[in-house]
């Protein structure tokens, strides 16, 4: 069986000194450098892989610190804190002896609760009533993704029109790959910058910290299997080159398995 | 003129070895050790006093690694990466030799650009229109802070009605102190606990972790003094012992600060 795209990108070998060497990917290349999202799943996976792992993620924070240069990484994990039931990472990438990225991840033994959904997954068409994009994204890593945009998708004019920021999307990775954390955690990304589709304007913007919060377990994970996600995100404020995103990802079943918000530096 | 609680709460003092000692405040004791939001602006507050800081707090995330034990704590604060105007810092607090929380803040210089609040404050009553509790809370904490419930405030009768976990309420120091990044990443952890206020239901709970973004600049914060802030929070999902928050403050001229969110365990 052929390896699909995203575990080559993520793998990641372990060295004599604890740490663990990476390489970021081609195939999920941005504009400049690697798509944020596969850079916070790496670092995610530098816990998941750790024998010393407790659990499943129950939170990522992840913080890039500075451009990714195409290339070999190091990341480093740390278990800061073991507790009972629940463990505490902190987490540094490495280029050239200079940090790149931070990252906290809180992992734990989950018990089966009482449990409720309070944000609904909204109404709208089922993925296969949803078309694909008619112009086809040059940029590498969005072919990774199988996107159906419903609303809110990528201006088509850049005429500064500036409407609400609110998208809703089906996506899942192309070609489709069994859901499991490290892929729910770049999925967690890949919304277009908030700000292109608030003013119908591009500018210079680059991710500066993300937190993925992890509703769901590794079986609800393996029930959605390979199916869509819908994803919907919107941002709250946009202040002195800062705006925040907010973001949910519900499976098909209508399960919300990821709520996330990021904030992202632009410029002008 | 007598110190404010609050400013007594988060003092630290540098030690030789380059940390920071400080010590739990009783005026801000919760049921059982210190008020995590108190302990979030200690992890804040060895960042902002530190020689080294660029700029000012865009993004905060706090992660409650074990209980504070009341009493003394040493904080550490590590620059590891500055940029021309933005700087990524690591933080770690350590009791009996012990991590019991880790944090990662970004900072940065910010500029004036294009701004716009898309979450607009949600209309409510002006805060003089809005009564106290009819009960003060027994919890010190609690205390230090002008709290005016809008809706959603702790259930009165505890009998499991499960409503919307949405709350609105009016906020301030108590006494008032003039508004800064410390008192705001407190104040970001005041919303009682939403699987309260969705079951009418009192469950034991403890905030994993918060993330805190600071949309306003210095500059806003003084000019917000020592006026109200409408907060308003609610939870997206309730899943197999953790529960997710999202929240937003406001000034009482409508001006969006922060955006806040936060993953709590809960048992049962």
């Amino acid at each position: 069986m052929k390896t699909h795209p995203f575990d080559k990108a993520i793998k990641l070998v372990a060295q004599d000194d604890g740490t663990w060497l990476g390489h970021t990917s081609a195939a999920y290349g941005n504009m400049v450098g690697p798509f944020g999202g596969v850079t916070a799943a790496q670092a995610l996976n530098a816990v998941l892989v750790h024998p010393q792992l407790l659990g499943e993620p129950i939170s990522l924070t992840v913080n890039f610190a500075a451009a990714v240069a195409n290339g070999p990484f190091s990341v480093q994990a740390r278990a800061a804190r073991t507790n009972r039931s629940t463990q505490h990472w902190i987490v540094e990438m490495i280029q050239a002896g200079q940090t790149v990225l931070t990252a906290t991840v809180v992992t734990a033994v989950r018990r089966e609760t009482w449990s409720l959904d309070e944000e609904s997954m909204p109404a709208c068409p089922l993925p296969e009533h949803v078309s694909l994009p008619k112009t086809p994204n040059p940029i590498e890593f969005v072919k990774r993704y199988e996107m159906r945009p419903i609303m809110g998708g990528m201006p088509e004019v850049w005429d500064a029109s500036g409407h609400s920021s609110l998208s809703q999307l089906w996506v899942r990775d192309e070609p489709p790959r069994p859901l499991d954390f490290a892929a729910l955690s770049a999925i967690a990304d890949i919304f277009f910058p908030r700000v292109f589709i608030r003013r119908s304007t591009l500018v210079p913007v680059g991710t500066v910290s993300m937190t993925v919060y992890f509703h769901a377990n590794g079986q609800q994970l393996k029930d959605t299997g390979s199916g869509y996600l819908l994803g919907q995100a919107r941002a709250q404020a946009f202040r002195n080159g800062f705006f925040d995103q907010t973001s949910q990802l519900w499976n098909e079943a209508g399960s919300l398995l990821v709520t996330t918000h990021q904030v992202v530096y632009y410029k002008e």
